[in-house]
């Protein structure tokens, strides 16, 4: 994988002529394209694309970009954003008391799975302290109340903010998150929900499918929106399960899932490969 | 496979010696287990059976077994059915215009992969008669509307009586069963709900999945009961999908979820292995 | 699906330019793309293609576009093949005893889920006759032994001309092809082959499963080459097995996913969705 | 879950009574069956069972049952194993360089998932020890060459034996195990191997996989004999793959299906839900 890439988002009304004005751009600038993925929803006639491109021999300088994307895009109503991959993403991981979410993204970025720092951990319980500090990542205790959530959430972001923090992972975090903080990462918390969304929403998503007797069990990575358990899904995945199974054996099983669903989803979203679009993704591959 | 078995089915409170109990009774009877698998539900303390053995050197007549059985059950409060495979199930199969199900069951039913026999096909349209007859099945046409829905079905039960049916399988039959037919055959109609259930109840499963842009499609069969798609699941499944598919590629896609998931619920059905028990089911492997 | 489309397939050695080229061409000339896929081997430095525009407004006839296409291919050492939607391939469904990948390919094609025609079954067998006459489809029995397989097989390929067929789907068929008609339908002849390949080449692969204790059984369709169960892999599929499952058992599970794997990988041959290179295969989605 | 239960595992020449004989035994000295499970192997007319009953009001001791289910098994040819709850497992896992199956089990282990105790770690490489004592886990070094391999064996065989180590993990060990562990360890050894065994066995699965182009990616975990990756298979499972993952998507992919694969199969183990019998196993659930 070449070191220095620039990789675009793009979406827009379809129209003749979209996948030409940008490769061309890229190819006049002596650009070379690693890997491109366009689709185009025939039912609202918009057309998407990702597309990212080798720097090594690019005529433009990496300030420069923007604005020549700025005229591509213009006269074509297109909606776009430019990325680097020097530019690694700085990741907040929230949590409660459940461990495996937070071990299977320390251990994966232990070995370098995510091109992405993860600078601190979040909790409002001090039971994930040592899982933590094990992997030698900072922890921050935000005991929360009734009373004092909007106060702590205040806090929460002034420190996300200080430590320049790109995106926000709630692995297992067990609050609420309030609209303050959804506006400040618009599409930059990803959630794990314990079940296949829309089914279960809410609290004790296995106990609900123990009682219903469904034959799997699911879970769902999303961006957090400020409709509870409504945002853009991002992946999911299911196992079977069977009436010889307990809701402790659900809740065991579901953990493996979990950790697998929410560690991709992540993976992709500091790759820059999802895109929403009307409470939608676009997951390029 | 002997060509001569019983199947018991037995659910109970928990308690001491319930196994013990049964497979004496049919040790000291000379019969020979072929096949015996047990549950116990340790939050409501409920322990479920399916016991299958061999007749041929059985020492009590067929006709007797069930009176021996009620004297075990009755100091246990033993909930129990008997079944010989001898007395194979007849099937009314239901459709409405689409074929993949109806297929599906015909063509495994023409290699022997059922121990059942299709005894008809029922439709509110003409279109899957060629299908039918196809396959040497008689096909009955009752046109439905508002006004004659009830009229029809009742007449649809007289002919399903008539027939000695067993078993209905709504195989994508886009009407709603009446509460006669449901109470003529209880636990004893499938049917097939193109959605994971409980996500997607109702209409148009497929547009509710593509509108909340969800990362795996479903389907699943289950008992029909009156409250509409609550009855107790039999079998679910999913496959992945993506931005990239249209409504129409789920319906298309979707067809292969819904085919497998019914053939096999209803293979499990006529083969005994399936048992209610609060809304929910046990399927023996 | 607009009805009037052209597919191109493409591959050469990959340099920048080669996605501005394609779609300048296709650009100037008017015409629109509904879907572009690219890959690119980073190993071999190997670029794929395939691009699908609406031939409505495009200003070249069909008639002149592969000569426009040796012009921008040449220069840049490129592979490249180009279809029409409006040309239907047409398909020979070769089988012997077993029904059903033949049912299942007979049953999509009358819901018209293969943009393709199949014309005629052909069997060393009479089995299956009534199967393929149910649905319309003209059934050629070629008896073959020892002796006669070669003379049998030069009778086939008349055939074949005769009736214009594109491509053959040895559905269950239990006769090695011979090197003539290999190289007459060079990767146009698909096969399912009942097991995980490259696990269990050869014969009877249920039952070196079961011999081998595994805990999955598969199927794989894939091209055929001279080299039996060697040639360019379409797609793969597997189901969960244990100790409970008989040879018997592993063979009618099985029938699910083979039937399942051939219809999907014929479906995408027939939509022009796979290329072959080094005897692996590129399927775009 | 009761603190205090026993576990039989059985296995016999198929002959009436076998279910009446044990669970006679069970309830005439009034243990309470929590768990049973029966599979006969129609092909071999051989027997198998797993109980697992309460021991709390059951009047023989434990000292004494081993005595008591000896002449229970003689007369019936059976073998049998006997285990109590309350004796933990004790681990040993070796790893070589790569850690996420060893993160995977340490951090299950410290949520409890295990009933097992990680006793320590064995590693021809220095790589890991900072990962194992993050967890508290005693780390243990033994460089290998070609020419100290037995005499590096023999002492790990010491420190397994002074530590009482049950049950041996490799957990991507990188080195072949020698006849004296494998015969100190009969079917108490397991390995994970990244491939859909028995294709890949040997060096370099992924690659082989690549050069293949099979279209899904494998992990098997199988107890380890003489022959290599030829031993009884626990648990297998696999994930899509397409032309888009180069070798190193496949090895990054494959950890996933090889951490679970390797846990799912410790935790059966460690349960004593498996069962050897010639070269296979049975997995009761």
């Amino acid at each position: 994988m070449p070191a220095d890439t620039a990789v675009l988002l793009v979406y827009c009304p379809d129209q003749p002529g979209l996948v030409h004005a940008v490769t061309h751009f890229i190819f006049e600038h002596r650009g070379n394209i690693l890997d491109l993925e366009q689709h185009i929803d025939h039912e609202d006639d918009v057309f998407f694309m990702r597309v990212e491109w080798s720097l090594e021999k690019f005529t433009i300088a990496k300030a420069d970009i923007a604005s020549h994307l700025a005229r591509i895009a213009e006269s074509r109503l297109m909606w776009w954003r430019l990325q680097f991959s020097t530019e690694r993403k700085r990741l907040a991981i929230f949590v409660s008391k459940e461990s495996h979410c937070l071990y299977d993204i320390l251990s994966r970025n232990d070995t370098g799975e995510f091109p992405a720092d993860v600078a601190l951990v979040v909790s409002n319980h001090e039971t994930l302290r040592s899982a933590s500090e094990r992997f030698g990542i900072a922890f921050h205790h935000f005991p929360i109340t009734k009373e004092n959530h909007a106060a702590q959430e205040e806090k929460q972001l002034e420190l996300l903010n200080e430590r320049r923090i790109d995106t926000v992972v709630l692995a297992r975090y067990m609050q609420i998150i309030g609209r303050p903080m959804i506006e400040a990462f618009p599409h930059r918390i990803l959630n794990i929900h314990h079940s296949f969304l829309p089914a279960f929403v809410g609290a004790k998503p296995y106990h609900q499918a123990y009682e219903r007797g469904v034959k799997l069990i699911g879970a769902t990575s999303h961006y957090v929106t400020e409709d509870l358990d409504q945002g853009p899904i991002i992946h999911q995945d299911v196992m079977p399960v069977s009436h010889q199974h307990s809701v402790d054996d659900l809740v065991r099983l579901g953990r493996d899932l979990e950790k697998t669903v929410l560690s991709n989803a992540l993976r992709w979203h500091v790759l820059n490969k999802v895109l929403v679009y009307r409470n939608k993704t676009v997951v390029f591959s």
